[in-house]
């Protein structure tokens, strides 16, 4: 094992959870790539009115998906996309290639990255680190329209 | 960056949320392969009478996780089960390896898989995407019986 | 596919919920390697009363992330390490080079194994299966302070 947990957790808010909310948020994509949508969670988590509780994102696809990545450096985003391309290439052999050579390795890098995620919400705002961003990832060569489902409860 | 976000979320719902409800599924699977299990999900949503909310799917194991994948083509699963077995091939070189070759191989896919998932449900209804089914995967050779946790919450 | 649910979902609990409570979790690492705090979770979890509901942890950076593993043999966390290291290696070209050696191969790893992670609570009990334990990931060659945020709600 590498390095140790300090001690104990410490509570933050402990408080009641009356309340959610339900969302849709579609966007547009050019192709390959990640589109940032964090700007948009934190209006909708404050128009919500919810101070403390949990927001969750879900990609209604099986060829785009989430992750929470570095916000600072546009090179890291080329480099995530080259390395998905490396463990999921479309020069590989695929059983399914009805829908062209971008289809199976969109489905794959779709597995390996995920569809859902969930952010806690402390004092009005999502507890994002420093670095953190959210982002929708198209991995079809075409443009599409993607749709993603939030939901945030607490109080 | 490629494409955007477009505009705002549209709030669908907003309401109480004052109910649970737990529950659990037991699976036996035949070995490697994608086992779907949507339709008992949302059979159990719907006996909840839980309308607006989020569901939580989780799995108990370390050699089996979960995905979300097409449902439609079941090429497209033969094809995600050989993406694994390059990613984590049964012939690299472990040191854990006193449980057999699929032993190890079976851990490193339940790592880059995931064994927890959110989805909204929306109206009584999960919202999942035209071509989305919830999948466990099994990684080992031999069959197993596995079981997965439910979490429901909303009104 | 292979293999089959068995029948339906068995309802284990159905309650109110009307209570959450938000958490923090600092921890030191030693560099590269799995950091275990199951014991830290399930302490925060009887401290904050809720028998019944849903833990969902957060890791706050783009360089460490969460997985649930096996928490019995360390050689899996050494095998588990290696795979991460040929998934991503760091000796392959990267745009983002500034930050080190290192640091491009963290966001990969980062985005493969993911930073939230929900895992019901039944019975005042975390429903982990009996060879699941959870873990942070050091991606970085060096030491770092790490923070998980916890929301756990239910009743």
């Amino acid at each position: 094992m590498s390095g140790h947990a300090n001690g104990r957790v410490e509570t933050l808010r402990a408080t009641a959870a009356s309340r959610q909310a339900l969302g849709r948020l579609a966007m547009d994509t050019r192709g390959q790539g990640l589109v940032e949508f964090t700007a948009e969670l934190a209006r909708w988590v404050a128009e919500s009115g919810i101070q403390d509780g949990l927001l969750t994102v879900f990609c209604r696809h099986t060829s785009a998906s989430l992750t929470i990545q570095e916000n600072a450096d546009p090179d890291v985003r080329t480099d995530l996309m080259a390395a998905l391309d490396r463990l999921a290439p479309r020069t590989a052999l695929y059983v399914h290639d009805l829908e062209g050579p971008d289809d199976m390795p969109a489905h794959i890098r779709t597995m390996l990255t995920g569809v859902s995620l969930a952010i806690p919400v402390v004092g009005g705002q999502l507890a994002l680190g420093t670095w953190q961003g959210v982002y929708l990832v198209e991995h079809r060569d075409r443009p599409h329209r993607r749709e993603v489902v939030l939901h945030i409860i607490g109080e």
